[in-house]
């Protein structure tokens, strides 16, 4: 799990494969409680982090944006009352790749750097 | 429409009923361009908005955040990289209220400032 998170993001064309679903069971097993969810026939991982409030929601929605920018790798950011749902995938492939798993442990390292 | 802009929400109980179709679609005459959508049995206002880039986008997010906050009512806020998709409901009433008409007219509101 460490690993992933040291990891940055690749350069990916319309030409780079998407993860095949062995590929994807076997990287889901690297990253803690994320799941795989098909919206609109494209596959992506799905995470919801809860919060005491909606400042502190947003306040994590911000840093995933800011991490997000960092990465040149933007996620979908649901941002509601006490809760933040993270939905990563690969716009360009309209799938999964490496660098979704990799930003998903990223997330999770956020999460871990706010509860220490 | 200038006038909904200018109301602020009221307290809502669970004893509040929500608006019926007919008030729903009259009220929806008073907004521009926001669409009822039923998700999870639940009726909702929802409109796309769209930014140059992510971080546009995010910025939009925390000014909807900070009216939310004034107001003391919470929207759900879809971040994406150029769009920003916002919901708004009375969670407590599981339905749409006036104030949901009130907030989205003051999410047109912060439009309109950011382009003149």
């Amino acid at each position: 799990m460490g690993g992933l998170r040291l990891e940055h993001c690749v350069p990916c064309s319309r030409n780079t494969p998407p993860m095949n679903p062995d590929e994807i069971d076997a990287m889901l097993a690297e990253v803690r409680a994320w799941e795989k969810v098909e919206e609109d026939g494209i596959l992506r991982l799905k995470k919801q982090f809860t919060f005491k409030n909606f400042t502190q929601a947003l306040a994590f929605t911000n840093k995933i944006g800011a991490l997000a920018e960092n990465e040149g790798h933007h996620p979908a950011i649901l941002t509601e009352w006490g809760k933040v749902t993270i939905y990563w995938w690969t716009h360009i492939i309209h799938g999964l790749h490496q660098n979704d798993f990799i930003m998903a442990a990223k997330t999770d390292e956020l999460v871990d750097q706010r509860e220490e």
